[in-house]
């Protein structure tokens, strides 16, 4: 049910779709790079599967292609950026690199993004401060579809979490999550399948526990994660609050119910508090802290440690966070990226409308 | 089964205990001050009920009651803090003082923090952002009782995280939570009264599910946040690995396993990799991003927001972050803290080693 492409076949495709709808040359390859890297490290529900979702965006008018960013408040280690309605895509790497040259200048930078829309994946962006010998961190709100407990409605995005740690010998840590039970890419798998979702993911619109993967065109909401009171829900619920008033109160964006969707036919949230979608980053220089090289050494020691605990019969070892993506990205490098049939035919009918072929 | 103590009785008890065993004035008050604010808070498994605990740790030579406490490295935004072995209820709102100060000089400031001890709870410290319009972080590492997903052994502390972000006319937004489902205090709880845990919060020797609340003194352990894999428990677990490199492997204390344990009868680690127990703070000057008063301002329209959503039958609210706590505080303050039987007994014998009386 799956063929498969070539990267670089699939970056000239969508680099020529963003080329089409008017990025510049330098805009078109980050925003091709921001994207593909969930397909290469596994995450297929937000790469090129989401091309048509940001051209349609696009032809609504909520993405600018020619945007002017900007810095637009300062201090030595922080700053606003305001994305000027642009690509996600192409705001986040502006914002990740204005944090990276703050740590540069006094140790950590941390950059709150307003007006910006959806930006791929957060490790996309964490990752940026590898290479220079950084922790990077990256979050963004997303539109609501999360019910705080004991809410119905839904205030929260899926609201994920990004903290990318170099190491030494082994490759790095890379987290990156949603702050939901599960996110919503599962759920329109299991969607797919005419399958249940376990318990503690969703909730039918009354606020009842739910295993239907489609509850949430019923008025339903994703849980934050725990699930359920008694699991701790509360805490995914903080998580995704404090995503999103790092992302948004901070910056200007909008927060809560506020945030603009993603589906270029749902209609815009009346009354907004503030300017498109809110991102968060962060860059610390270890060597602000300690030697990098020192750092690195026990890095190596706490992976290693953690790699080789004793595990639950059944289960192989214990994964440190970000290790299955680099087998992906590896193995996707080498024999290209699976797409599926329903998502070839939806670039092919991008293609199609701008004159490029896959 | 409980009696009620006025918050000047208690302070001016645990006040003379900590005078007792050499702290500086200064030290003892504010040692007495961060111990607590969990009591006044109803975090009550993180204040006086573990002061001997404090004094056991102190008799066994692995708390200095007067330590030299010190930035050995710097950057205008960061600092690494040694504790020098001291009370972590002293040496963290030092090293949280330390993230504030760089904060008004360059924005924000961040301490990652060795050489420490158990601090009480981590939104104590991080609330001392509030008063200068900043957002306060702290986190800390503890003795390993937690297993990663998939893991048999326990490798993580609870590594809670507290976020303390002001508002205008509403009470600040204040999370403070263990990255685990339930925090160990809990399980003493249901140990006490002999009933069994939800599922999801604890596991065998051997990872199989568990109910049983004294499951650790089995070789059992407690689970990350999420529970299980299937509930998003690597999730939790990366959220308590980022907590433990954050405070250890940043500063140079131990992490992983080789955590030192909070009860003085149970042997160090051996081989240990760093210098006591870690934390991480950090505080963001507001205006560093926008005015304060406008991000007051939105504030109090996010929390109004989050307070009014439509709530599931039979709840009567949605609960912001840190709202129960500030009942708690008031109710307390005025009223007393109430203190279990065993609670007292333990206080009365230390006092009568001291010659202090309750």
């Amino acid at each position: 049910m799956s063929e498969k492409y070539p990267y670089s076949t699939l970056y000239s495709f969508v680099k020529n779709i963003f080329l089409k709808i008017g990025c510049i040359e330098e805009d078109a390859a980050l925003a091709s790079k921001s994207l593909l890297i969930a397909d290469l490290r596994g995450v297929d529900s937000h790469g090129v599967a989401r091309l048509s979702g940001y051209v349609r965006l696009w032809e609504a008018k909520r993405i600018n292609a020619t945007p002017q960013i900007k810095i637009v408040h300062e201090t030595p280690s922080t700053a606003v950026v305001d994305g000027d309605t642009g690509l996600g895509l192409v705001v986040a790497p502006f914002a990740m690199q204005v944090a990276i040259d703050k740590a540069k200048n006094v140790g950590t930078g941390w950059v709150s993004v307003k007006n910006s829309n959806h930006f791929g994946i957060a490790g996309s962006h964490a990752m940026m401060a590898l290479e220079h010998d950084m922790i990077g961190i990256a979050m963004t709100n997303g539109s609501a579809i999360v019910a705080p407990t004991f809410s119905i409605e839904r205030l929260l995005g899926t609201n994920p979490i990004a903290v990318a740690i170099p190491a030494g010998q082994e490759p790095p840590f890379v987290a990156d999550f949603a702050t939901t039970t599960a996110a919503n890419g599962k759920l329109e798998i299991l969607q797919r399948k005419n399958e249940n979702t376990p318990n503690g993911w969703v909730q039918t619109k009354r606020g009842e526990p739910s295993t239907n993967a489609g509850e949430l065109k019923n008025g339903g909401a994703l849980l934050p994660l725990g699930g359920d009171r008694e699991h701790g829900s509360h805490k995914g619920y903080a998580l995704g609050a404090i995503v999103d008033i790092f992302s948004a109160v901070l910056s200007g964006a909008n927060y809560g119910p506020w945030v603009p969707p993603f589906p270029a036919y749902v209609p815009m949230p009346e009354n907004k508090p503030g300017e498109g979608i809110g991102h968060f980053f962060g860059a610390m220089r270890i060597d602000a802290f300690r030697s990098a090289e020192e750092f690195k050494l026990h890095m190596d020691n706490w992976i290693k440690r953690f790699s080789s605990s004793k595990t639950i019969a059944g289960h192989e070892k214990v994964i440190i966070p970000g290790e299955p993506e680099v087998e992906f990205e590896n193995e996707r490098m080498k024999n290209g990226i699976p797409l599926l049939q329903s998502v070839v035919e939806d670039l092919k009918d991008v293609g199609s409308r701008f004159g490029v072929t896959l």
